[in-house]
């Protein structure tokens, strides 16, 4: 029985966008789908690196410079937005409007305003949305999920979050869109404490209140010549200003009465995509390094005695979460799975008429306690995270 | 300037054809090659889950149950042998008197003499020829052999290869064609082992003499049912005899007058994919192991003595070996990868009309040395490796 | 030639006193001292306990169970108290007056007030005063501050200090004098933190102000029948109630303008004794924990691009400080030595006529941050250290 | 009441003797002994180098530089030999025959004849035996027996030993008496393979039969100046031949079927003392290394599938063998506690009336299997154990 097409719209083909076109081609070809998945159209700015972008990536159909255009596109069911902060909004709400469910890139909105207008957007329109919050995606951090729901952690009292990166220690790294307020939002506050901030929403619940801290150590750098693949560059002349943080941190209290703290930084040498966290609980405490992402670190309060020790359970067994669809136990996989996991969740979800899971209520809760962070630098003090 | 298309036909669509079918997909998305990869047709057993395959792992052309017309097929230029090791030599052979380039999953042979007749047809016939030793394609490994050529190493005294798996532990587990000396060849031996002998000929050279060991822990296991994934498989009832090795080790003596030991097994548990290996060197250590593919640890003996000590070199950065072609330092990359950058190596190479590295004389060097080993176990003493 | 003898009088013989009695017999047969130590006399609680305790620790001149007798003693050159917190002030005091050198275990005192007494008065005595911040004497963290002193580490961007323990995880576990307020001061606060203070001071400097937060997760406790040994206890019928915090986290701000962020727990099941720090600066970071107290993990970001990773420093070699009184490299040491040393520092410097460091004002330097902490925790926002 | 004195006499006063004696000086202080432990008199050559290293180790009676009448005096309960190799079968017989319990440091002997001219000496006289297999006493390696005893690893298939050094790899480090064969007997095959082969015997069991290899990388060395320290030397002028093994591997194969690899060597840069092993069985694995020897690696099969991998056991919590009488769990301890653990042992069984274990039975066990795998090495084949 043929399966009904789904076709799917992709803006941006930069970092995210490779990453996010691989995941379509890939999906279906290891996962089962209800539907059949159709790398349709992608937009971008400039139209002959739009070309051939879309033909290296394995998009087709038609090519499209104008965002306002494509995401009215009639052939489209999804739209994927997948380009600087400084344009989800404008994007989703204009594809929600055109009937579109839309997917987008994380995190959701440049403040807390903007993202309640997206989901005040996909809500009046009626359709689906998603948000990219990846590392969800990771077996190692599903079966984390799976053994908070078994109760194999109990009662938790501390959540540790640190994303940790090196690229822009050295300060004659050029000044790319990341460092500039007005497209990227915030520095390391909103790329990666966002990832923080969803997985401990994820695995230990809701934050209630937050008081936190944020250092931009290299406050002058060239200007930028160009970007050269994921997130190397090449500097001009001139100098200017960075205008988001390299640091970020926070303390938090969650609703649960855990303890928290938060860490994000692009300035620590040796790490490279360092997105960590720990969890101890009643019964159990758990911990996970993206950069060995096939692993989960596991402490069972209840081994007997003389046994109890972290394990590293090496989350690669048909048993695991995402991992049949794989390669046998012990060869691992990588960063881009996380994408297509989230592909398959996205579209599965919305072929049955559900709501995926993230979506942009994630983003917004994620959005809330961003902004009360942020807040805090300023007030100095403890800030409620108000949704 | 469009590139001429390279039309590649696979033999073999289980778990090896799946690992290749994924990189001939995957390849041109990521690297610049010389030409353009067709994935032209798909030969294998049984004719509607030949299609099923076909169609799911991206060979659209045509499906064909002969091999022997397969490799017949005028518009093929490459054949791409993933199926058990009884029919390598065979399908080999056919392929280069057909004219054809042929790439060929490891061990090349069932055994020496198969595999001296391999590198005489390919000889014979001027064809090109290239082994799947897909290890050697880890950005990791392929760092250690820059090492070893920077001279960072020196003189080599230790290779200790080790390779341990876990999944036939459980004597339920029933009996796979891995199984069976007909089918198989050999076990753990010529399985596992044969990777090390192949990552030892690339870092450290020759092997001259070695004294070996086998031992099959449980000889009597439940008929196979059905084979269900990569590796995982269902039991039938009755029992059946198990031919094959479950473990193999060996001493060897590099010409160099390196010591190495050699242990290969799939009675580890705890260890699912442990291909690891360690070298031992006056200017420095170097150590690996798969399950952690993305980093290889170096001991540079010649740092400042309070600063000495193994480091963990994530391969993730643009300098390291095929790296540049994937995701930002840190994002790591898997299993797969090792086969799509196999599958570079061999298409660029005869794309420029060179004999791909490694190649048939690998195998063959792989396979003296294993029957070397083998011939020690039965003469309990030293014995020589003659290629 | 003779070496003039130095005496030594201790009060406390249990966790603190056992180490620091260790010490001083072992001391000797290690390193080379300008005098003579000797074990004078002990001083405690219980008549019969202490005898039994002095001789089983080697204390074989006179045991007296008034520490206002002991201190006057006109024999003792030293005064070391290894007793719970609420008797530190009253007892240095009491030594200074008497013109006795104090060596006094951590937290200087019960809160900032009380520490500048403390200081006052060996000040007005002119007497040598030192405090028990061992883990400055590990090798490898000694190791790290010649790192940053050496200029290996560059401009100090972040500190990232965890002090986790499991002891009382157990709501079961009694209200032994840790837990009450009158006796301890604090919890983890004073217990542990205070260490991730001082060695935050020793390797990154002063910090300026803080803003932070507690937790005491389980608030009723079985009433304390007896302790067993360093830190285990056995419960007694009837509850009563925890006083003091389970856990203290606070964000610093450093002089530097360095980021830092600290917590302590005894919250966190499978870390027995996880006091952890790491620092990364412009050119290189450091990592250490105590639970493999022996070895220091260094970043070097001079390194070539391509041999760039965390190494690891097994700090046992004889360039490494204290390790040429050991055992050769590799046959590594454990918890006692660091007081070992800490005393080898103690008396060498006194014997010479120096100040120990580090001393009282390490220890008001720390009692300041303690407060500010504790103070912002009242009023909710950032606090200036005031020393 | 008084307990009764125990009398003990130190042969050699070098690294061994420093081990030995610390252990005599603190096994009283934290654990509790039957009898009293005295340290009587001290032998060793050199009349002023020896009674200043009697001053400095604690032996406070006498001093004597004549072994002979040392093992004679009536005052001593046991003879504790620590010296080189070759005169430990010369003053076990005269010591046993002067009716004195002996402990001997391993390896026991220079050859097999040797050893059971021991044991029939000690048999023969009365007296009971010890040696120096301090490993075992690692509180690790210990819990590592538990479980083969509580049957948590099963059937036994695998033992993977390696004992790793690094100290002569420069080819300037002087001709030290552990690289003589008169006075070492052998390399790293006597000083480290011995020690692996009794942790095998300890856990895995008999060995039945052996091949091996051995290898001296460096055949000419500076002749020695000075001994410095544990392993430390100083090169003299003039140079002279190596005449022991730098490494030393063999396979074996246990009476119970399972299969061992056992390496030794004393050029693997980058490991100070890195004495590893790991059991595979049907049940689950273990591992420990003693660069961090308060670990064990455990893999317990039997644990839930989604949930299986190493755990890192911290072995220093009071349930594990040994760690009562010291810190508490987390706090580590090191190298010399191995030596106070074997004390223990041996000074509580004789004062029992019991044989300590291990003793000159295991020593001579282990002989046979350095014999056994010498002779290989000559025949260049398979040899049986004899005993």
């Amino acid at each position: 029985m043929a399966r009904s097409q789904f076709n799917v719209g992709l803006v941006g083909y930069q970092f995210m966008g490779t990453a996010h076109s691989n995941a379509y081609r890939q999906v279906g070809r290891f996962f089962d789908l209800p539907v059949e998945v159709v790398m349709k159209g992608l937009c971008g700015l400039g139209e002959a690196q739009l070309k051939a972008a879309g033909q290296k990536l394995g998009w087709q159909d038609y090519y499209e410079t104008d965002y306002r255009k494509f995401v009215k596109r009639p052939d489209l069911d999804l739209i994927d937005i997948a380009v600087s902060n400084n344009m989800h909004a404008e994007m989703a709400i204009a594809a929600a409007k055109a009937g579109k469910h839309v997917y987008c890139e994380k995190p959701l909105a440049m403040d807390l305003a903007e993202a309640r207008r997206m989901v005040r957007a996909v809500e009046r329109a009626g359709v689906k949305h998603a948000i990219s919050f990846n590392y969800r995606a990771c077996p190692a951090v599903a079966l984390a999920k799976q053994l908070v729901d078994e109760g194999r952690i109990g009662r938790i009292f501390h959540w540790r979050g640190q994303y940790l990166q090196d690229w822009i220690v050295d300060p004659k790294f050029p000044l790319v869109w990341r460092l500039q307020k007005e497209v990227a939002g915030s520095g390391a506050h909103g790329d990666l404490i966002a990832h923080l901030i969803d997985t401990a929403h994820f695995l230990v619940g809701d934050i209630a209140e937050v008081v936190g801290d944020m250092r931009t150590f290299v406050k002058q750098r060239p200007r930028l010549k160009a970007t050269v693949g994921g997130l190397a560059a090449r500097a001009a002349k001139g100098m200017g200003r960075v205008t988001v943080d390299d640091a970020s941190v926070f303390l938090a209290r969650f609703a649960s009465g855990a303890v928290g703290t938060f860490e994000a930084t692009r300035f620590a040498p040796g790490h490279r995509n360092y997105n960590f966290f720990e969890i101890n609980g009643s019964k159990g405490s758990m911990r996970f390094c993206f950069e060995r992402m096939n692993e989960l670190e596991f402490y069972d309060a209840s081994d007997p005695p003389h046994l109890q020790g972290f394990r590293v359970i090496q989350a690669t067994d048909p048993k695991h979460p995402y991992v049949a669809a794989w390669w046998p136990p012990g060869h691992i996989i990588g960063y881009e799975h996380t994408f297509i996991h989230t592909v398959y969740n996205v579209v599965t979800a919305i072929a049955k008429g559900k709501l995926p899971s993230p979506n942009f209520y994630d983003g917004l809760k994620c959005q809330a306690v961003l902004e009360a962070a942020s807040n805090s630098v300023k007030s100095g003090t403890w800030e409620k995270v108000r949704v």
